[in-house]
């Protein structure tokens, strides 16, 4: 969802580089440089305001991970949390989902979250939807062999077109929950903003993880 | 799920070789032969107590349907509604589902259904649930190359299993729906038994229709 314009969000920005980017040119390939340890790096495509990352990195030090948003005014909020957290294993990324091969270099990602992504449900636009084929695409070239997808949504209709999407594309499908939230992968779930409040009102949450082939 | 035992069914199915076959060996290829026109052919395995596959030769006369069922005393109920109906495009087959290359030629077939098929839980049985990868195999040594599988069920762990079965098997989605009766699939749908008494109560029905590549 898109978040009101903060006007501190530009300076916040500016006054921490080695924090976050903003679209960078020349970063694909070296990202490991940017952290503490090298470890393998997942990444979240739309982060929104970043409880999930934040929480990921804190219980997962033994990987890095890094943030991709679109929205300043929404990254600007994890950049309050990271200031704050200092987290060694956490980067933020101000830029479009669309261009990851550009910030990317082949292999260089573990495993690619997309969490409650926007279903897009107009059929004029389906290639906006982040499980559409181009950005499938997107994530093979840039992840490892042994990497994995993994998407959560409580959108019925986005979760019926991604595994027919995702199918198309030839992906295999490790695992498929049709309510994560009475699964035995509750326990270990990470919940974003979103999916806290929607699940209380007793929302079903779906969930798959997926490889390439 | 299991019937009690009727006492009449033997009797009942002995008395009507025209609309019934038990086991048959040298069908094979010749179901047409059994039906007033030579039409596509349909087959649904676990018919049960066949509301479905009656009312779907009621509203699809130029098609041919069969019903195939492992439980005398289920299709023994069918049988009798047939008796009655003496629709032109139905046959009943008394047989195990997993011996359909047995009873069916190769593309002698257009469609399988499989509606509110058992379970099967625990993971020792896997084997047994309709949508293995050995009845799978099965359909698709029997069905025409235009041909499609639909599988309804109100079984979540089942519909998860099946999505992953068929996608690793190789199948092409058609359509996924993780809520039939609240779909614009809806209108067209017809229901089981099982199906009207579980969504009465609030039951969610998830659909998928596949076909081979």
């Amino acid at each position: 969802m898109r978040l009101r314009n903060k006007p501190w969000a530009a300076d916040l920005i500016a006054a921490n580089p080695s924090m976050i980017l903003v679209s960078p040119e020349d970063i694909a390939g070296k990202w490991q440089t940017r952290f503490a340890k090298e470890q393998p790096i997942y990444i979240e495509v739309g982060s929104g305001k970043g409880q999930f990352i934040t929480q990921m990195a804190q219980k997962y030090p033994d990987r890095n991970f890094i943030a991709v948003e679109i929205q300043e005014s929404a990254i600007a909020v994890i950049l309050q949390k990271q200031v704050e957290l200092k987290l060694p294993n956490l980067q933020l990324l101000l830029g479009n989902g669309a261009a990851l091969t550009t910030f990317f270099a082949e292999n260089e990602v573990a495993g690619v979250y997309l969490n409650f992504s926007d279903p897009w449900p107009k059929t004029r636009h389906e290639k906006r939807r982040l499980t559409y084929k181009s950005f499938l695409a997107e994530y093979q070239q840039i992840m490892q062999p042994t990497g994995y997808l993994r998407f959560k949504t409580d959108n019925q209709g986005l979760f019926e077109y991604s595994l027919m999407s995702l199918n198309d594309y030839g992906m295999v499908f490790d695992d498929i929950s049709l309510d994560l939230h009475n699964s035995e992968l509750a326990e270990d779930n990470i919940q974003t903003e979103y999916e806290e409040k929607f699940s209380k009102r007793g929302q079903v949450i779906y969930r798959l993880e997926a490889h390439y082939k």
